[in-house]
């Protein structure tokens, strides 16, 4: 008898093999620009070769072996209990499904389990990032300020917190 | 005929022989806890190797040839126009004689220079800090969000910004 598997949607630290779509969906997603998508390259190098050390944890969204979104987060340096919730990306095509509420869920977890209080979000006030605002808000994050054409002319910083 | 030299108070990059007296200040203001010391007296060395390349740049406050405060601020990463204020400190012989704000004022000339937008503060809400927090407010910080125990139970993060 065959056994019949269900594709299951986990959320699991980001392996090796996975650096291609993480890289892929950063891309895709239109939201990073050319530094950053540089830094996650390069906090994605660091992380495989030693996570703790880094200080950046990946996590993946998989739907069976395919990647949806990832998210990185890590404690903040002379922080405490503040931990930065540094992106949360999922792919174009698997957008509106709850990915990335589902990823800010398993990383709130992890900090909770480490004895985190606070998790931090820095993002953009541009049209761009409405989505990941919305979804910030959705999940119970506070807007803590909002600091005009702190990124660029146009482009403000928006700072979220959620007591853990 | 002997020159008079009166004492001048003046601020500027941080000197190689003034990394004693700087790690002194930091001990003696007793609000940085042993972590911190141990973070300032690295990025010292690192300032003192390539500042640039560190991104922290270390001011001494000088009457005459005594350091009485220091400030370490840089570049925020992946910010833009974003600079972080991470210290300013006096030594407590020194206090209340206005070391600080000229220091803050500094920093801030600084930043303008270089095309900065916003200086970013994070402190304590702890009762060690309420003099810091009252001369950011004095010195037209804007205060941001106040999160309980983000340190530690009591102790929680201030954040301050101010449009440079």
């Amino acid at each position: 008898m065959a056994a019949v598997v269900a594709a299951v949607e986990v959320i699991g630290p980001t392996l090796p093999e996975e650096q291609g779509q993480i890289l892929e969906i950063a891309n895709a997603t239109a939201v990073f620009n050319r530094e950053e998508l540089g830094t996650v390259d390069e906090l994605l190098a660091d992380y495989y070769r030693d996570a703790d050390a880094s200080g950046y944890y990946f996590l993946s969204y998989r739907d069976g072996r395919r990647v949806l979104g990832f998210a990185v987060w890590g404690p903040r340096s002379l922080a405490g209990r503040g931990y930065d919730l540094y992106w949360v990306a999922t792919h174009p095509a698997a957008q509106r499904r709850g990915v990335a509420r589902r990823l800010l869920a398993e990383v709130e977890g992890r900090v909770r389990a480490r004895g985190g209080g606070w998790l931090w979000v820095e993002t953009s006030s541009t049209p761009a990032y409405a989505a990941a605002r919305a979804c910030y808000a959705r999940c119970g994050y506070r807007r803590l300020a909002e600091l005009d054409d702190f990124y660029g002319d146009g482009d403000g910083l928006v700072v979220y917190a959620k007591r853990i």
